[in-house]
């Protein structure tokens, strides 16, 4: 029975990969254009590639340090022997994800744009199929990683299935490093290279995006692929593992006491589920094409087959599984699951309604530009900060929805199995909706290539649709990234309560209630993190934007023929800035997010981290959907007003609103999406301490 | 002893009243200058008056219709009798402080001008002595109307003590609803007023602020009245009697089961502690003086003598008075309200170093301008919520210390007591503090006043010296509005869970657990609530200035000869605009604050609704700090640009600078502010309401 579980998410796992691999050769086959273009794309990939490089340099500094921590730790009885292990390969398989979405994806920029020059299909095809290899990379590696360690520990260990769970949940403590590094790393490294190209190059110099005069275009193209592609892979492979590794330890702890169904079976649900939604994910793929119709509706509806299909596959299987699985009784486990997969859904829906610019919110924020800049800012934050309404709600019911279902009124263990399991399934189809995310940054890529190497107006045109796409599916995207990051988060911290209780036994004193002062003061101190979590990431796209406005300032100056296009730009220069900068930038963040979680437990103890858990899960919550629905919505004010409203480029309007866009640039694409991270980090640095904590503190 | 307690109190009161009418006369004896400023003085008056009869209209609905509510509510049985009279009073009370504050403060702004066209002393002497008459009055009426209730209720109706602290708690819903809409309309209106105005008078006029020939440059000095003295005086009664009430609540509590302790003795500490901060607060405020040296740094040393004696004193005399009262086993709860008296004094002054353009936070963020104005704004909000962490840490301190010096972990209602008496403590010295801060919108008032009427430059340095001050204590006292609201939410909270109790008795089933999903829920709402409302009330701003910007331009446009200085502006209707879009504008905010917590008690019953409470308490704090300290940065980080640092007045940099603080206007004076009552309200409206709650909900 063990074996057979780890066995079927190993085919799972299997299909997933093999399915990314001949999507890569698929990409690889098609041309990559002139030699020019050729070119352009090594650039980007070997500065992509150079930052990845440094970046890992550092982090196996960090890996390493934490690793003998932990063996430390586990020496000193705080921890099993499994957890050091089972956090460097969290760590190792999420950078594997970023890195090989990566390289394929500046390999099909290029070939993005040739493609884009036959038709708009081929460029779809193209970009798409790249797309995909992240998307079933992630979960591949994903649903390796779990089934090795299950394998390895039921099989060779033969430890009893709590265990096995429970040590199994802690590599997620290295995945979210990991995913914290990259995301942050790059996030402030596209913003950094994008925010200070704009600012000089079109604001002050006017010349237009991705010009090829603009000294920071290649390490603004670089930013998309170590920023939208490396960050996001790493992110969401932390949000899937994390997921499934907090329901399978809730599911061993909620049917403990239960007659009828084996513990095993409560771990299987959610890995089979991943098995399920990877063959659900291969069929919607395969569906995904478009004619020649460039317009948005049409291209949407394309991708929308492959998602919708997917998702249907897995709401009408779901049913049967845990049926079949759980037993007639627990059938409510499946509504669970169904509430989770439409919660994601609906805030995807909700970011749409209020960041694209076929609505009202966006149009009328883009009026507010007619006033000036500080007008439409003023909208904007507005607009973002009542934007999080809706999806608290949607949030607020999934969570009353998925508790109940499962029975968690009358056994609150399985509420909170079933509140784990919603993430699940929310997450069940990642290999499609990922993909559909992935393939943007591509498009954007190959944008700017086909602008740079300056081919035909008609293809930079398919391309903009392409990536017009891309920021509605990327909308979608973000739903899913928030709503699964706090359905986990909350999740994470039941698992947390399960931890405490077990590694400290009767000698814990669990008061999680709101009027105890430790969880009070706990809750003070996480509603506060996630702000102090965006101001540093927000300031250090500042710092590391106003270095490249310093440097491309002085190419401007000093390279003489340069505006005239008659001398080329050094841009090798703002790659290497951009990347020290953000590599420098990245540290001080994801150590607050480690540190603490475990100071506040040395000092509130559990109770405490428990507040802190919690206060920070509500409030990233809130301030990652208003982060990036702000940013979206400023983003596309600024192109409804380049589609010709309001006075159209050039005009002061559109100037109003560039500076809308450049404030939303680090909070839809830095601080926002790093808070998701942030909160289940804290929650997985909890755990892992909990040994330590439990021992040693203060009240 | 029952109507000895009330008679202290109300000799307090009386002190506190004889006091402001003293101060009232002197400032009155005043000359009011030549006849264009006293025609000056009389529009602004006048429009503030308007204001102020329009608002009075709406509530006066508002406050009839709740009247009749809570009478339903109280022959169903839900409520005591007392309660819509209480309301009704509280709401009373709370519009009275305003309307005095202001009445005094339009008569004090052109004999400020006036005075200080004689010198330094004399300006401050009669901005600072109105400001006292606010002050002292917003005490004065606080403690009248709590000992006259008390004296009802003990001596006519002859309650017992749980009964009649009880009912002596709702009649801060009156006041917060009145403070609520008081702070929202008026904080709308002066930032609708002050943007509009700088948006087409500065910005594309260019001509300088208060300039006559600015049709909005009445309102703009109606605004500072109406919001930064009318709306501040119902925050501060709210705040004051608001803390008061919930520690003698909770004091009846905390001393049910001691026998060496009668249970008024804890009711009389809070009310005692209040008196004699009126005294201590009248022997601050005479202290105050200052010389014709007109640095920043003198005059606030001569303002600090005053605010520092007061506070000495009660450090000093609240230990005899707790030990006397209470006994030596109790002394623990003098360190509690030491704590909550430290804590504000430490916010304040962390608000400062953030704010200050002599420290550099700001100094910082003006450089940022040079880049323009999207870095200003990036750096403003990271700068605002950077911001957070420091008082979030001052306040767990002060949290965790009150709880445990007052014995909370031995038992914890104890402690929440002394969390309840750190807000008294905080706010003991409020009839100096307040006049202090009440008395920076009067000479900001005045410097309008001196530059419309022609007076000499001497004249506006002077005014300017005393507007810039009142920056700096304006910060102060914003750290102990921020503070002291935290502190008595959360014992507001701590009521409420005593009322839920004694309403339900057994019947109640209390789970304030975080992993409860009712309480999780309810605390992702309440997150939520301070977002909500900061987009609301800032969105009000920013539709309100457009009307005022369009209103601006027709008149440049259609008055000819208005911009040479032949022709006079229509300053009615932008006053008539503000007046009407601000009291258009503050009816939602406050109505959703009032209808959440039922709606949400009705829905998730009253486990849910302390999660609410909890939730929006730390989520809105947080909220209040970042937007006050964002606001305050970039407003001082304008001003140092302007003192001649990075090109100055009129260059690039300032143009930057100006959008900053335009941005800043309403997260400072609008939303930010009204965020404090928010939270207080919320609570409110829960205890009021319990009945009705713990009687019918679904979950």
């Amino acid at each position: 029975m063990d074996s057979m579980l780890a066995i079927l998410t190993l085919i799972g796992s299997v299909a997933a990969l093999v399915f990314a691999y001949t999507r890569a050769k698929k990409v690889l086959r098609f041309p990559a254009g002139s030699e020019t273009m050729k070119k352009i794309s090594a650039s980007i990939h070997e500065g992509a590639m150079a930052y990845l490089k440094r970046q890992y340099r550092i982090l196996v500094i960090f890996f390493v340090g934490m690793f003998c921590i932990l063996l430390i730790m586990a020496a000193a009885g705080f921890l099993t022997w499994f957890v050091p292990f089972a956090f460097i390969t969290g760590g190792f398989f999420s950078g594997l994800s970023g890195f090989v979405g990566m390289q394929i994806a500046t390999r099909a920029n290029a070939r993005t744009a040739a493609a884009c020059q036959k038709g708009l299909n081929k460029g779809l095809n193209v970009a798409f199929s790249a797309g995909s290899v992240m998307g079933f990379t992630v979960v591949g590696l994903g649903l390796l990683d779990i089934s090795i360690w299950y394998l390895i520990l039921s099989v060779v260990f033969k430890l009893p299935i709590e265990d096995i769970t429970g040590a199994m949940i802690t590599f997620g403590m290295g995945a979210s490093s990991m995913a914290l590094f990259a995301r942050v790393g790059g996030g402030i490294y596209t913003k950094a290279a994008d925010v200070g190209a704009d600012l000089v190059g079109k604001v002050e110099a006017g010349i237009p995006e991705d010009d090829p005069r603009n000294p920071a275009v290649i390490a603004d193209n670089v930013g998309d692929n170590v920023g939208d592609v490396a960050g996001m892979g790493a992110d969401l492979y932390e949000s899937y593992v994390g997921s499934i590794v907090s329901s399978c330890a809730l599911g061993v702890v909620a049917f403990k006491n239960i007659e009828s169904v084996d513990q095993l079976s409560a771990v299987m649900i959610p890995m089979i589920l991943a098995a399920v939604g990877v063959l659900a994910s291969i069929i919607g793929a395969l569906l995904v094409r478009t004619g020649e119709d460039t317009r948005q509706s049409t291209l949407l509806r394309s991708l929308r087959v492959g998602t919708n299909t997917s998702a249907v596959i897995i709401a009408v299987v779901a049913f049967p599984l845990v049926w079949v699985i759980l037993g007639k009784e627990f059938i409510g486990i499946y509504f669970a699951i169904l509430s989770g997969l439409l919660a994601g859904v609906l805030i995807g829906l909700s970011t749409e309604y209020f960041t694209s610019d076929t609505y009202k919110p966006t149009q009328n924020l883009s009026g507010k530009s007619l006033t000036g800049s500080a007008t439409i800012i003023i909208g904007g934050l507005s607009l973002g900060m009542l934007s999080t309404a809706l999806p608290i709600i949607i949030i607020a019911v999934c969570i009353m929805a998925a508790y109940g279902f499962s029975g968690g009124f009358a056994d609150a263990t399985r509420g909170l199995y079933g509140i784990a399991l919603a993430a699940v399934g929310m997450l069940s189809t990642l290999g499609i909706t990922l993909a559909t995310d992935a393939y943007g940054p591509i498009a954007d890529n190959a944008g700017g290539i086909a602008e740079m190497a300056g081919l035909d107006a008609e293809v930079r045109t398919r391309t903009d649709a392409l990536d017009s796409l891309g920021n509605t599916t990327a909308a979608t995207g973000k739903g899913f990234a928030i709503g699964s990051a706090a359905l986990t988060a909350l999740a994470l911290i039941a698992s947390y309560v399960e931890k405490v209780q077990q590694v400290g036994g009767s000698s814990v004193k669990l008061d999680m209630s709101v009027m105890n002062p430790t969880v009070l003061v706990g809750l003070f101190i996480g509603a506060c993190l996630p702000f102090i979590f965006a101001a540093l990431t927000m300031s250090s796209v500042g710092k590391a934007a106003q270095s490249i406005v310093v440097e491309v300032r002085r190419q401007f100056r000093e390279i003489t023929g340069l505006m005239e296009g008659t001398a080329e730009a050094d841009y090798k220069t703002c790659v290497d800035i951009c990347t020290k900068a953000s590599l420098r930038e990245m540290i001080l963040p994801t150590l607050l997010a480690i540190i603490t979680p475990i100071v506040t437990g040395l000092i509130l103890g559990y109770n405490g981290v428990i507040g802190l858990l919690t206060g920070a899960t509500a409030s990233g919550f809130v301030m990652a959907i208003f982060m990036a629905n702000s940013g979206g919505a400023w983003d596309n004010a600024k192109k409804y007003i380049e589609g010709g409203n309001h006075g159209g480029k050039g005009s002061e309007a559109h100037k109003a609103a560039v500076v809308g866009d450049t404030v939303g640039d680090p909070f839809k694409d830095t601080s926002g999406p790093s808070i998701n991270i942030l909160i289940k980090l804290l929650s997985m640095v909890s755990i892992v301490f909990a040994g330590l904590v439990v021992n040693f503190h203060l009240f």
